[in-house]
């Protein structure tokens, strides 16, 4: 059994829906189809969930939301007109729109919850009349019938672990499931929204809930990339990657995945794979536990920027007990999480992601480390990028390190850190921003150039 | 005006002194020496400062100290008879000592601290004797009497501040002065001692008090070598360093050294001179504040066992605010210090001596870090080499890193940790011991085969 997640550009217009229903209806072990709302059509083109959050927002003001719902429900409109559907489904996406409206708005955070997730709810009626229509044997089913139970943490909800065994439920109703995603429901039975990427999260649930042999994951790229295809054209595609491999990557700055949406499916080794609704005939990427064919060292090599860090020298340091616990405590005053501190004698740099502290901040930092610490020496630098080479046992490979670092010195970049020594799954190397794009293609020239992935 | 030291192997018999003295009256600039005790004459022989402590001990508990004592003495005598010196100082020096053996007892710890100075002590008076009897101006002085004051921390004085000011004064002194190394007296006008190189530690507070131009300190080494003789055959030797290279090279297990002895001087910017008493026209090694001649990327390359590295991973570890904090704390429990800390996204690895944890305490710390910080898993390795290739601004020349990496993956061996990325003036490698002394070889080989030094 699979169940299937299609991501919003895949759920875009009628002609994406028909691809939808190719795919599903090609595969009997397709049994549980997760939408997400639809997405954008095309480059500058509003996504629903985004029309939703605004009309909710209006309509707290108490502003006229008019037009807002022409557009919303036009989306599914112009969809339902191509695939040829009856009105009647439209007039329910607009009554369960318009009475969502109207509802009580005394929570406005609940109220925006609600309106949030109709989005995919009504995309996931849709989709299953639309299967219906073709002769599939479909039918909608809400989290809340299927007992998707959730935290009260707004756009923030955590699976709670008994909707698990609900789920499983699941597994013994006939034909195929259609699900949104992106929300459960709180004990109170009002809807709670997960984070981005709701709809992976979804899937990834329900792959768990009813034990799935495998959790496809729709998008519209045919593969993850060995390197982002911005930097390289025509980069490596990952054929198999590991679920370390991904988080690894998904930190250095994928976006494929949110890869905290897959724990629920990793958490019980289900693999995932990821393809495209545009080429399904593509096999795509496979997240699994273990991964067989060992390629070269390297998997991926990700970069992300907007690191900053902070040098601090003291005399002495490394002979007093407690300093560094101390630099880590300042840090924690402010609720300021760290990413890496590489270390010297009587220095040392907490690299930080410079989003979290101002100038302001900044400075008071810099005083309470020489005030309180009285370290000789303390600054700033910001602009950092950190770039993340992946691949599983690396680093017991003799002579990675050194073909890396070979290559950024051919193509005259400083190397400012390298943080290598924990991870056996990664080698990290700081960069200016300035050169963060030049390192990368080195890297994968080095590595890819070549090899085999 | 210089401050020139004496090591014990340069006072260690009648030729040595006869060498110190045709040094010290070569130089009229050479105006305060200071000296150690007597030291080895040949590998297997004893330091007087051993014998010494031996001594003091035995007289603690109730035991006989005759044959010691005459041991002791026998030491100053022969290197009295070889300069054909008067009696009279070989009488006062066992006097002095029979009558610090017969001294109050009741407070052990002083009682050691002044039968262990007196080895530098008599030595300083049979030297000045010495330069007296072949014509110099030459004097003993007490360090009571020139007010070298120190803390009351015996094996671990620290010079009180004060003390500058009166040693300023010995600048006044007419002819070349005499001082014995390695202890200080307290504001009770009691004997203590300076930690391990405690000469060193006089002399470089001398430089300072006198504020000299030059601090030269004398050995049994040509030069600071580049590298570890005892894996390199004719090692390079170092013109000149900084005094952070020099820090950097005694963390790295460089013992020509230990660094914090040279403080004071480097406080002031006296340039230190490590010369050569068996040959002191050999120019030696000059420690400054700022090196000018910029030589290879490398000055030297040390390394050091004896490491342990405590490895801890738990998922999204990156997002919990504080977690490496906590680990720090546990450690500061134990009163651990770490060395380093390299981390990934889910991981951290503390790296620490490892002489500092027992099997048992290995045991609570890993049970602690698993229970109060819900780790997932905790491992410790041990066994680890720490390689430091020291250089001024190594970190801004680029490929560095990589000639070094790629020596080591030449060498076949695998690179367990770098820590680059906070000091400007080193970078570290972890290694397994049983490559240590081939990854030094190979490093060595890289950055010293060709440049010039």
């Amino acid at each position: 059994m699979k169940v299937v997640k299609f991501g919003g550009s895949s759920l875009a217009s009628g002609v994406q829906v028909e691809k939808v229903y190719q795919i599903v209806s090609s595969d009997p072990e397709r049994k549980i189809v997760v939408v997400s709302a639809p997405g954008k059509r095309y480059a500058d083109d509003e996504k629903v969930t985004d029309l939703l959050i605004s009309c909710a927002e209006r309509c707290l003001k108490g502003e006229d939301t008019h037009d807002l719902v022409d557009t919303i429900v036009g989306r599914y409109q112009s969809i339902a007109e191509e695939l040829h559907l009856a009105d009647t489904i439209i007039r329910k996406v607009k009554d369960d729109l318009l009475s969502l409206l109207a509802s009580d708005k005394t929570n406005p955070s609940a109220f925006i919850e609600a309106v949030k997730a109709s989005g995919e709810d009504n995309n996931a009626k849709l989709v299953a009349a639309c299967f219906k229509h073709k002769g599939l044997n479909a039918h909608y089913v809400s989290p809340k019938e299927a007992g998707l139970l959730v935290s009260n943490e707004p756009g923030n909800a955590q699976v709670l672990p008994e909707s698990y065994e609900r789920l499983y439920a699941l597994r013994d109703q006939p034909g195929i499931i259609v699900f949104p995603g992106f929300f459960g429901y709180n004990t109170d039975g009002e809807v709670v929204t997960f984070s981005r990427s709701g709809s992976d999260i979804t899937g990834s649930i329900l792959a768990n809930g009813v034990k799935a042999d495998l959790y496809e994951n729709f998008t519209d790229v045919d593969a993850v990339y060995a390197v982002n295809p911005h930097l390289v054209s025509h980069p490596r595609e990952i054929c198999e990657l590991t679920y370390r491999e991904m988080r690894e990557l998904s930190y250095g700055g994928f976006s494929v995945f949110h890869d905290e949406a897959l724990i629920p499916a990793f958490r019980v080794g289900i693999p995932v794979n990821v393809k495209n609704t545009n080429n399904p005939e593509a096999p795509g990427t496979r997240i699994v536990s273990e991964r067989k064919n060992t390629n070269g060292p390297v998997v991926g090599i990700a970069s992300d920027d907007g690191f900053c860090s902070i040098y601090i020298s003291k005399y002495l340091m490394n002979k007093e007990i407690g300093f560094g616990r101390k630099v880590l405590c300042i840090l924690e005053d402010y609720g300021l999480s760290f990413e890496h501190i590489p270390s010297g004698i009587d220095d040392m740099t907490v690299i930080l992601r410079q989003s979290q502290i101002d100038e302001t901040l900044e400075k008071e930092i810099t005083a309470r480390l020489i005030e309180e610490l009285h370290a000789d020496e303390v600054h700033v630098e910001h602009d950092l990028a950190l770039i993340m080479m992946v691949g599983e046992g690396m680093r017991q490979k003799v002579g990675t390190n050194a073909r890396a670092s070979m290559a950024l010195a051919n193509a005259h970049i400083n190397i400012e850190m390298i943080n290598q020594g924990s991870s056996e799954t990664s080698m990290m190397f700081g960069v200016k921003e300035a050169v963060e794009d030049r390192a990368v293609q080195a890297l994968y020239e080095e590595f890819f150039s070549t090899a085999k992935v």
